[in-house]
């Protein structure tokens, strides 16, 4: 285990493997087009004008955004047709009538008063918010009437076009394997289609707008269904690899921490690398919390997992590994030692940038 | 209760009481001064040249930080005497070399071979840093014989000066109460006060530096210390709060995010603040998991806890709030909640700016 690349970091680097990022995007480009689905990937995990252009050289015109200001980076550098797939409400009406002439702009419905005293100069498309099972927030399927209620008030305005309904199901990440994610997947489509079918008298046709990475990871088939929204899987992560929507290999961001003291008597590291370059999303591994798995560095990036040497507890700066001893031993401050994160989006929004493996920083939305 | 300030927010923002602020510096620069210890404070909590200022107007002069990029950031406005309250390491010695010209430099050292093959060209002061029991790094005061070797060795050198012992003690963070702190405060003394004798024949005498906020907070006296440094009591929080080392109304930071979606069926509303404004520390509060508290809105700011409005999921982007059905009841989306954060640190490093209540954009590092 060579562990010296890159060599001699100041400080912690998010590296970012481009390889393995264009596999990710092609592989889940050629699902869609073989599915027949429309494939709006979800740009809240890398957040970068960089990586979205390599979206955009596999043919992918339309995206989805978390938040207000990645909506407003990413029509900055030539994106025009924009859902952003959190809930709207009135305090956002200026920034969205701002994009709307510059963008198509898709906004999402979860409150029957999110529209409010609300009125849009650009017609917005908007989607209705389905809660499928995730109880995060949505429209529960069973409330037929606030939905028709919704969707005949929207029939009577011309600033905004419905256009679909749209889920997450976020429950996904709870499945373990192939078989329970396709579960959850079936019990979502059964659930809209029914749904679309229920508003078919007043809105005519709608669109279906769902997608998870662990979900379009795994499942082959989307009946009925117009797009697919996956984000994570431009990077994946040890929780998708946990859930069994990717390989190993598939991850594609590792964080380079340098060690800064070493603790053999109770077989611990430290490294600079804590809360505010990981998050603090853990996962539950063999029995213990972490936050990171290492893996082997390699000449050109990095290589095999080692997962008995794990990231185990983080303060703001410092992370806490658990090691073998022969590891401890053999390891110099200053060294680098590489680590998969646990949450990709997270990491990544807390590093706000990037090092590829070539050396050249990758920017963000700041 | 109002909760309608600040109005038709279209994303988080998280808002910073200048008078708490300042009452809170004021409060700890008097202890110090009553107790003759000189204050380094952490600025890794605020992070900001405004806040920074506000200190210094307080006869602060010295500094602590825990990045290269902090000391930067604070050496470019003007502070001459700054502690890098984290393990040196190589990687570490061109920023520091190319700071050190620029203030009065301190590394902390918590490996034996830290300074391998490192010499500076302007000489730096380096403190010892002790595991006082938070095992998370430094170096074993038992370990006699290493620490020994090692003052010998920074003794034979020019470009260093071991000028002290340094400790955090940690785990005061799990104290609960000023009995439990000043417990753990009584122990930290004790021990570095015994190896600075232990190490006397070889470096002189050595300065003692301790310092987190619970202990600084709660406990008046230092004997044998000669300087502290928490960080935090600029604004609290919530964990401070549990532990016992500040008041509620002296929590200076509350998080004000705009209500998205309301879901009475099952008691919560949907709020625009997740993980990547609060950070996914968490604390048990009455028998929940919790990432924030409520607090009323008011003209000038927040008033009194809302204990019973409890932020208990986030994810990236949403927050999940458990309410009462009549808060619920009277709330609308677009309307804004204030929040109290679980850990200030974290949550300011993850906002990156502040406002303060008379809406002035307060910048910190980037």
């Amino acid at each position: 285990m060579a562990m010296s690349f890159p060599s001699s970091l100041s400080e912690p680097v998010l590296l970012l493997d481009e390889a393995r990022v264009r596999h990710n995007l092609k592989r889940m480009a050629e699902r869609a087009a073989a599915a027949g689905v429309r494939l709006r990937p979800h740009f809240k995990t890398h957040q970068s004008h960089t990586v979205g252009r390599w979206f955009r050289e596999l043919g992918v015109e339309a995206i989805t955004v978390s938040s207000l200001s990645m909506a407003e980076y990413f029509v900055a550098d030539g994106w025009r047709d924009i859902t952003l797939a959190f809930p709207f409400h009135p305090g956002m009406r200026d920034r969205v009538d701002a994009l709307a002439p510059r963008t198509a702009f898709g906004i999402v419905l979860a409150d029957p008063q999110a529209l409010d005293g609300v009125r849009f100069s650009t017609r917005v498309d908007a989607w209705l918010k389905i809660d499928v099972g995730s109880r995060r927030t949505g429209f529960d399927p069973e409330d037929l009437d606030v939905l028709r209620d919704l969707a005949a008030a929207l029939a009577g305005r011309d600033d905004i076009r419905l256009r679909g309904l749209l889920a997450h199901a976020g429950h996904s990440y709870d499945a373990r394997g192939g078989q329970a994610i396709a579960a959850v997947h079936a019990e979502t489509l059964g659930l809209l289609g029914r749904l679309r079918d229920d508003l078919a008298d007043i809105s005519g046709p709608l669109e279906l707008s769902v997608g998870d990475t662990p979900t379009c990871s795994t499942v082959g088939a989307f009946p009925g269904v117009d797009e697919i929204r996956p984000g994570n899987y431009v990077f994946y992560d040890l929780s998708q690899w946990q859930i069994g929507a990717c390989a190993v290999e598939d991850i594609a961001v590792a964080m380079a921490c340098p060690v800064v003291a070493r603790h053999p008597a109770r077989g611990e590291l430290v490294v600079h690398g804590g809360a505010v370059h990981f998050s603090k999303d853990a996962m539950d591994f063999d029995g213990q919390r972490i936050f990171g798995l290492a893996v082997e560095a390699a000449p050109d990036g990095w290589g095999a997992l080692r997962p008995e040497i794990r990231l185990v507890r983080l303060s703001q700066e410092h992370g806490i590994v658990a090691a073998p001893d022969e590891v401890i031993a053999r390891t110099r401050p200053g060294e680098t030692l590489l680590f998969l994160p646990v949450h990709s989006c997270l990491t990544a929004d807390a590093m706000g940038r990037y090092l590829t493996l070539t050396g050249e920083p990758v920017e963000m939305t700041g």
